[in-house]
């Protein structure tokens, strides 16, 4: 057994076969792998990894078999999943995921790779463990599976921890502990104990104040949509996807310095001289056809804007974000004996929704010094009925670093 | 200048008249209330008092007078009344405040006495002062009495976070270095900056966590209307209620072991054998009567159901709780550069309006060896319709320390 | 099993003997002693009491007999003890003990009756469990009493930790976690494993930073003097100490108030309006006879410099602390795969000794207005030598309200 | 102004000159820059970097000159200073720093040229500041040079903190606030003022329980000499020392992967297969030719001992550090009316300075297989007299995570 000390859950104790995981290239991978992406930009403290999230999991797992009495392979297993969730992601986490995607096809293939081969597919196969179903339960398949990627997963529980400490900001703040001690299984469903109506809402309520604040706050997203526009670059240009699912941060990072077409890219994002926004809309007056586009065609579009405002291409960035879920209402609570799930018990699910859905908003950016023809471009380019609605930057007084650090406005 | 060290703002500083006012003994009593009264059954460690409080407020004030230019007699006013906000409560804080209404009349009247005389007027003079100005500060009047009392006032920044930090309940958190930074007077109205309305939120969701959580669980809600029907016990015995605005919590506890009508009332609360829920009802099934209720009626009623019971009229207590407020749904924050408030911005306002609502409820508790009788009785005496909604303990399996300590549940 | 929130531990689950134990009068009392007395006059914050504070002890205990591989009725035996250590104190914790034992004896009888009577006693019983075994551990005797009352005990763990939570001072940061985990038995003797000096070293480091700092603050120490006198002179004119020692803190504070010589200490405790320090000397000018007087020379003393000085005798307060002493020195650590005593390991222990000896002062405390009459008295009276030596507030520019609060030189 | 949300300060607002200058190419690398280099192999969550610790800085920088009342063009100065102090540092912070000067001469002049030229030295020219005598301050050098880099320096209390905070590790706990409201100057020196020996006494123990337990920690010492070998094989092979000091981490990780020599050490970092201890031994049995050796001579015995071992050149790491130092023993204290360094005042100086002259290891590192080979061949090489002082791996049981993670020991 192994000890480590971590700053939100203090010592980790790592056994069995997660102490054997922890030794595998793949899994070392992880410390080079930001947590929150681009989101440093905005929160200079957020640079904590993957690696640190990972064992975090891990350790929720753990205590959360325990609670509920499972021991054994079949722990090990969900032990295993914990540990190696995040063993797919990208560089800089969830921002290049999507250019991976487009050409390497669905994710859980890509992650029952990962798992089967390797020094991770070993590891897993000498404590007598079988890659495929340490996958599966990765992807949240199963009884089990919901502890590692549910609605009341400790992926979650982890990170909004994690996420909170790191930025700062205070609205992560649910309590592990209490979550993990009222996890019940009710006809297979991982549910919570009764009395838990509120602890529930807890979960959902630090995703909605995270989620503007840090998550979606439109500096990061900027910095991100250049990113993987840059990303997109190096595929086009040549670079294997499967290849790029592989890098650390620091290795796009200095690819992207190192190739032409991305290098002012790159040095913008290493000056942190950001694209500003040009549009930023209400999704309610995007088209249909904008809204739901594929990768393919978003590109297409950036490049017909540019086109229109005569710029060059690689000074558009289009960024269309898909819209906001809420895993979290699909909950599932014991209230007077029987389960439920919280959107049908807590009143404030629909108005999460709504306020989710209010926030949700297409941006169009660019160098500042063509924010105007660009936007101007966009609107037409895109048929964009934003009358009212378009929010540019000159228009609602949000420039000024203030905002770019912390505002959680649009 | 002095410096106070606190648990929560770490360095307080102390200048002006706030050093005066701080060596009242009026002042100095609120180091003997506790903060929370008797939600310390529930949560052990929350035993702050109202004198760190105060400073804390104090200290809000001072920084938020600073964020917004205010400076001189102005500014050291409104710090005064930050300072005092709080001297016009008795013992164990809100918990016995309807027993001293009842007969001392109305509470501002109190306060402006308190802040008029001995020491505290003395001082309040010394510096230039008029505590009857002073007092309309207290009370929320005027355009820097919102800073005290109001939907962004500085008591609320502190106590959030204070008792999260105290009770260790993680829902407390908002962030008052924002909040205060953001503070601006718009046409005489205090008002969130533009790009704030999540931070208007946070304030909201953290008081609609704090409450059922914290603030009206069931247990500090059964120990505090144990303590109140004792305290009335004593004046119906002849203790002066102005008297009892003066105590602070050791002497109303001495009191209540020496008075022979309140000493088993006052071991049991020595011992924490605390009345159970005999009835536990949603407020909807309540009978308008019961809900409007005066101190007077409530007092006849929990009588009248003793006697229906068979039981001593010490063990039966009748809590009706006014119904939820939500003063921080009329904060006003800047969107796209008009005031707005939040309940007209937010749909999380309805919602939480909706959920608080909903966990209101009526309470009679009795010693655990009567709850079938009493509640029995007080369903017919009060004319309760609750057939499916009558929750007593028994039937929710609620029972049991878990629960006592820190269920959020009914 | 019931589990309570804590603002330090988090979550405390409590189980078998001790949630039985917790819910007895004995035990219940504690919440009502404060666990640093009169510190709080110096940091506001600092209101914990003993029963938190056991509770968390319980906790520590519990997880290290897990880590020793404990258990059965011997580490429940210690789980009792863990709960119970501190039942034996009196109101204000160390502040009136010696007044308690002048009178009542051996403080280990104590509480060996405390444990084998009542509640407590039924239900150790009622779990097999002898009270007099219990009170055996408690008082650090045998091999596992070592961790409730030893140089590496489990309440040391808790109480640096929990006081620089609740004072907000932050040098009482060890890591509890690691020490817990680093325990080990070598021939029945406690011991820190291979790699834990330096563990060790922050423990006493630990409390050489909080002594001058929090337990040992001059204001405090006047106050609790202030105090100590008395509670002695409630005990002179006829409360039985054993009565004293079964006090919660606000029956001692209203007894003093309520008692004609008592009266005006009990006022200027509730006002703040503390002795100040007419003498303050190392104890290297002060002889012998002093130093080592037992408390009735002391009181003899206290008159004759009233007498001497001309004023009331309850106007003139003598402080003489025992010499530190600094058990942890003693702690034993695996170096090399030996035992060593830490103070033969490590060359900080003499030297913390050395600063602790130089903090060490003898006060004389009176009312502001007398303390030149009574510091010139005490000087004489006292045959002190003390020369340079002699530190009176008005030499040092201590005076102030920073110093009050939380200055931690002389 | 704008204002960054920090982790540790919570809200650091930046205005003047440092938001001009937070904006430059210069200051934006250190956001790619880890403040503890390969210390996160031993505490995986500090992965800080010089960015959010130059902000932390320049606040405390901020909040000293306000509180000694020093404004204007002189405070932007030190302001200036405080957020460059660290641009001379190459990537890894201290871990390739050696590499650097070897070749490049003085680190001040690195320093001067640094803020002299590109948009540093406009920046601040265009605020009237002079980039020379900034540097001076960077330099510790005159009287506010003191704040910046001195005994009792800013850059100080703001790592020892953020240090503690990201690595989990409860022992860098001093108090900003505290020691920068007593920070006075006295003859043109900065000082505590009196009270406040504790205060200094803080510093020193802080670093001397941070040194062990985090920044000399073996596991994060072995990560570090392998990188600072890598570096130098770089420059042996014809990198220009001044462009290695001009990258970010993720230039450095990238080139060592690429270059033939050093992609076998590369790979070994990346996942964290870490050299072993050959030999670790009191630096007493070390002849001083060693200890005193500079950078050619220790690369030659490097080889020699290879050589002498009959393993390649690149698996045999010297690691000698420098003498233990004690800045902070020379910190001034205003004790009874003069000012007195620490050393004169406390018997803590000189046990810390022995504790740490205790600690100081001599290590040969070498892959886990040829640790006994390299072992021997160093103490014949290097003339080691380290008889019952050898301490490699075998013997002490030191191996195991457990170790690699956190132990303090050796």
């Amino acid at each position: 057994m192994l000890t480590v000390k971590d700053s939100v859950h203090d010592h980790v104790e790592v056994s069995g076969v997660a102490a054997g995981l922890l030794d595998t290239p793949t899994v070392q991978r992880l410390r080079r792998v930001r947590q929150l992406g681009t989101v440093s930009y905005v929160y200079p403290s957020a640079n904590h990894t993957r690696f640190e999230h990972s064992l975090g999991v891990y350790h929720l797992a753990s205590r959360a078999l325990d609670s509920l009495g499972v021991a054994g392979a079949r722990a090990e297993r969900v032990e295993a999943a914990a540990l190696l969730h995040d063993v797919g992601h990208g560089p800089y986490s969830h921002n290049v995921e999507d250019v991976i995607h487009r050409t390497t096809g669905h994710y859980h293939d890509d992650v029952a790779d990962l798992l089967a081969e390797g020094e991770v597919g070993e590891t897993l196969r000498d404590h007598g463990l079988d890659p495929a179903r340490v996958a599966r339960l990765v992807d949240g398949q199963g009884k089990y599976g919901q502890l590692v990627s549910g609605e009341l997963d400790v992926d979650r529980m982890d990170y909004l921890v994690r996420d909170a400490h790191h930025t700062g900001v205070p609205y992560g703040t649910i309590d592990p502990g209490r979550l993990i001690r009222e996890l019940r299984y009710v006809d297979g469903e991982l549910v919570l104990a009764e009395g838990n109506v509120q602890s529930a809402e807890s979960l959902l309520l630090a995703r909605a104040l995270m989620n503007p604040t840090v998550y979606s706050h439109h500096a990061a997203r900027v910095a991100k949509a250049m990113l993987r526009q840059a990303a997109e670059r190096l595929v086009d240009d040549g670079l294997d996807p499967a290849g790029l699912r592989r890098m650390d941060d620091a290795e796009l990072r200095v690819r992207l310095r190192e190739h032409e077409a991305t290098a002012e890219t790159a040095r913008r994002l290493d000056e942190r001289r950001l694209f500003k926004r040009a549009v930023w809309a209400e999704m309610d007056g995007v088209p249909e056809a904008v809204r739901d586009a594929d990768a393919g065609r978003l590109r297409a579009a950036e490049r017909a804007v540019a086109d229109r405002a005569g710029v060059a291409p690689e000074r558009v960035v289009l960024d269309v974000p898909p819209a906001p879920s809420m895993r979290e209402s699909r909950t599932r609570v014991v209230v007077n004996g029987e389960t439920r799930r919280l959107d049908r018990q807590s009143p404030l699910v629909d108005a999460l929704r709504a306020a989710g859905r209010e926030q949700w908003r297409l941006g169009v950016y660019a160098p500042a010094d063509s924010t105007d023809a660009v936007g101007a471009a966009a609107v037409r380019e895109l048929g964009l009925d934003i009358d009212g609605a378009l929010v540019r930057e000159t228009r609602t007084g949000l420039q000024g670093r203030l905002d770019d650090f912390e505002s959680a406005g649009p």
